[in-house]
């Protein structure tokens, strides 16, 4: 007899809600020779997730398909050539259809990792940590007592750059679009707390003098990444890795001719892409002893079942929350 | 009994032709110790010279003050500590108010140059020559077979680089404003010449295939810059060197996040300023031995005496010119 489960699949493109469909699919039968069968115990709503959903990133090539950027379980089955991973194992999925009770996928398509770790945290790690501490380290060589200055800081990167770089002996200047974002974001241990507007640069060295701020992580673009370009120490660097605002960098040759400085981009797509299989493990055991250490720790805000789907995504799409809305397939973890 | 010598200041910030003089003054007397004294032989009119003059530069802080950044000469007198200078070598004028017979300066403000080479393209050596080479070098490892792109490519600038990377088997894009430049720039050399507009990157790849286009240099900022973003191949960077738009550089995320495209600023005021003497003293061997084997040649429209200063800065401010204007303070050099 054929087994059934739920999995989440859209249609068409629009309002996540409107689009997103809980159905109930075929289990996938015994894994092939290089696969892997995953029942999944958690897996997060990422706004990259919505974003895809809504036809601003690129998405699948046929619909209807399958949904889910992130996600952690537990293997239930290997196939006969999977020498390295038990039955039992947690491991992170890499793939983008992890909204599903249960998945088959190729065994190099999962990392082990740390049995256990919170699998709440672990649904979350595959994005947001590694981009917040890759920023950190490629670009400029940090040293203890310099600063960084990031936008958009009430977002789960902007959260973990302050964890990381406070771990790390780094101060963080974090810019908020909203005075009321600000007592949100200093409670997470920023040492500096600014709302944007044209006059950033004169804020940031009253408040912190002539100290070295080499680097700024803007995720929003437009005058927003000028602002952070004009705050930076002579020769530093601007990492833009979002485009929250849907305008174009903006930089004056002020900034680039006069102050020597340098504006990159950073996507974790591209970074793994390049990185060999080896490379990709180091940064997931990285993460993992990070989250397990207790320097990062997301906050979440709810949990739902997969045929809550609708609700679920609702309450991700709302502007004011205090953490990240998960799915939990396999039934609530505390 | 005391000389007189003519020399050109500005009393006022505002148009040249209006606020520029040609008055007399005493000759410098004796020089120090440290110090000696240049008959000039011929002073370029940079644009720099110009947007000084008409306030949109830093200028001097107190007017009326001395002119000219860029002066090629023989040394007449040598103060009693200058053993390495000899009186009739001909030097090339680091300080900025060469409009003028004859100058006293320190030692160290003059470097020797070859003897034979033509006063006039010394003249202008030392600020456009140096600003392409090192843009054509300390950014990206250029390979013949290469292609770099540039915009204002009716420059003086934008004519060393076509010039520099044919003499290293570099290919040219050389993108120009408006289509009465186009038969200019392509008769000095450049691989492909286009006009710029929104879809410059689609007709850059027309041109040029998928051949590696690492290197675009900016001297216009604004949308300009975005376009020659997008026409480099992934992984390029940006050099902005000018603003001649008056507006900041824009480049989109798409640029810098998903193609990995880097925008940085060149300044050869910085650059010299962070130099050592031996490295100074290098780039300028090298700029006159590229001026004496015929490599660089820049285009020379017409010369002035001094007391000829209002014609030729209303000469030098006409937009369609086929060289530059030079001041021969010493009389016309054949």
């Amino acid at each position: 007899m054929e087994h059934h489960m739920k999995a989440i699949e859209f249609d068409r493109y629009g309002p996540p809600h409107e689009v997103c469909h809980c159905i109930e699919v075929a289990e996938p039968g015994a894994p092939g020779p290089d696969e892997v069968i995953v029942a999944v115990e958690a897996c997060s709503i990422n706004p990259a997730d919505l974003l895809l959903i809504e036809g601003r990133y690129p998405g699948p090539k046929q619909l209807p398909a399958r949904l889910g950027i992130e996600g952690v379980g537990r293997v239930t089955a290997t196939g006969s050539g999977v020498g390295h991973l038990d039955t039992g194992q947690r491991v992170l999925l890499l793939g983008r259809t992890n909204w599903t009770e249960t998945i088959c996928t190729a065994a190099n398509n999962v990392i082990a990792i740390d049995q256990n770790i919170d699998p709440l945290q672990a649904a979350m790690m595959k994005v947001n940590p590694p981009t917040a501490m890759l920023m950190l380290s490629n670009y400029i060589d940090l040293a203890p007592g310099d600063w960084v200055i990031q936008n958009a800081s009430n977002s789960a990167v902007g959260y973990h750059v302050i964890r990381l770089a406070r771990a790390r002996g780094i101060h963080t200047v974090s810019v908020v679009r909203r005075q009321s974002a600000v007592a949100t974001v200093a409670a997470l241990g920023a040492d500096l707390v600014l709302v944007d507007d044209e006059n950033l640069a004169e804020k940031v060295r009253s408040g912190i003098g002539d100290a070295n701020l080499p680097l700024a992580l803007d995720a929003i673009g437009g005058a927003a990444c000028l602002h952070l370009a004009q705050s930076l120490s002579i020769g530093g660097t601007v990492v833009n890795y979002g485009f929250l605002s849907g305008e174009p960098c903006m930089i004056t040759p002020t900034e680039t001719i006069v102050r020597d400085i340098t504006l990159r981009g950073f996507w974790l797509a591209n970074h793994l892409g390049k990185a060999t299989r080896q490379g990709i493990e180091a940064i997931f055991t990285e993460v993992t002893s990070l989250i397990r250490d207790g320097t990062i720790a997301a906050p979440v805000e709810a949990t739902y079942g997969l045929d809550e789907v609708k609700t679920a995504l609702a309450h991700a799409g709302r502007g004011e929350r205090s953490g990240k809305i998960l799915f939990t397939p396999g039934g609530p973890i505390a």
